[in-house]
């Protein structure tokens, strides 16, 4: 499991970022960056996004659980559309609700980070192109993405693209006995008051479109980067948020992405 | 005028890449590049794309004589799209007809470049946000725009976001007295026997958003970055191409995109 961090340097009061690998609540600093210390307690840090992604490629319906809740045919192809990457949140970042916005939803999803560049990818080549899983949430003002038709607007103001907190490769899922296209999402939701509730409970093995044909098709179109990610659909249940709701999409064997929601600054 | 160039150095057999500036067809390389000549033809350069946009904010129907002709009502706010990075095609580059599409269009806009970033830019405050303009091609498979509903995949093939020649600066247009706001906008073809027929033929004055509301307006929504492109829509007249197809995009003031159609390989 990797990600990126961010330390603050007390004495010096200079922040020093650097990526690392986390173990049992402890981050190991990657080799390159030798002016951080060996080993720092997670809590002691802060998580910024695991990737930079040149491109944020999100599929529209994809899991046949919510086509049938919706009623609605499977699709032929998967429906694409981008989220900018100026949109990126990390885990324990606060999503900004706009004031140009009624109503903004939560969508958990199964984020897949590209690990090297291509093009026109193979089916049976998909997975070499995969660096890990993350957590994702493609949140939406919905009442926009109905008024433009377009969804791009809804769904690319600053911080609606939660990611994290960190990548888990395909080897360390197989170790825990996982598969990418067998994975309990579940969003919940804790209100001001602190009520949690569950609002999306689902499983990754209802994609109608599984990962390899994700990559394929994507790729197919637009060239994939190192670092790219693919948002792989959100399942049935999908609501609203309102300021002072901490949302948290947790994926089985991926982790727990948590963001609070707080009115537009 | 500025722009990004290659330079095969023969001897050594390897690629430079350095921004320049374009005066009567010579580039001067910006005083950094200390590896190249002091000048060069310019017609001995590889042209690059002038930038590399973190992203393309597209802007859907914006002209009024566009609207006329469609007989659509104007748009209450700009409907926004993205194209990724990777669409970026320069100046001669070719473009690649996708296999799957059976309607390849052109959209000839006028395209305008991020200087700074920048959040919720105010109207007034816009014009300080402009690099400059350049021309651009919203290259679109119209048949899979249709299909889809959402227009992503059709605008997002490897290939389909030509941009260039150069860049020129808001100074530069003022001092050959011109205003952005007032540009005729012009699309030619030359088919592969040799004949031209013009195909679109407007000026930036239908525009229905101004530049300084589109940047405001999506800014509202999404950081701007440096370098980043906004395409300010196409006029009417919109047709499709066919490989062995040449495509000029010719901007009053700005210059001259042009790009041959190819089978995809």
């Amino acid at each position: 499991m990797f990600g990126r961090f961010r330390f603050l340097d007390e004495e010096n009061n200079t922040e020093i970022d650097f990526d690392g690998e986390v173990f049992d609540g402890i981050v190991y600093p990657a080799p390159e960056y030798q002016n951080v210390d060996d080993e720092y307690a997670l809590a002691s840090l802060l998580v910024l996004p695991p990737v930079s992604p040149s491109k944020i490629i999100c599929v529209g319906l994809n899991y046949s659980d919510h086509a049938r809740e919706l009623n609605m045919p499977v699709p032929e192809n998967p429906i694409l559309f981008l989220k900018p990457p100026t949109a990126v949140l990390p885990h324990n970042g606060c999503i900004s609700y706009p004031a140009v916005s009624r109503q903004v939803d939560y969508e958990a999803e199964l984020a897949v980070v590209i690990e090297k560049d291509g093009h026109n990818i193979d089916l049976e080549d998909a997975y070499s192109y995969i660096a890990g899983f993350s957590c994702f949430n493609d949140v939406t003002a919905r009442d926009l993405q109905k008024a433009d038709g377009q969804w791009t607007r809804a769904k690319s103001f600053d911080t609606f693209a939660p990611l994290g907190p960190f990548i888990v490769t395909p080897e360390e899922l197989e170790q825990q006995g996982l598969n990418p296209e067998n994975l309990n999402i579940q969003t919940r939701i804790t209100d001001a008051d602190g009520n949690v509730r569950i609002c999306q409970n689902s499983n990754t093995s209802e994609f109608i479109f599984k990962i390899p044909e994700l990559i394929s098709f994507i790729s197919s179109v637009m060239t994939l980067k190192k670092g790219d990610v693919i948002a792989t659909g959100t399942p049935p249940g999908v609501g609203q948020l309102i300021p002072g709701d901490l949302v948290d999409v947790e994926i089985e064997g991926i982790g727990t992405l948590s963001n609070a929601v707080i009115d537009e600054i």
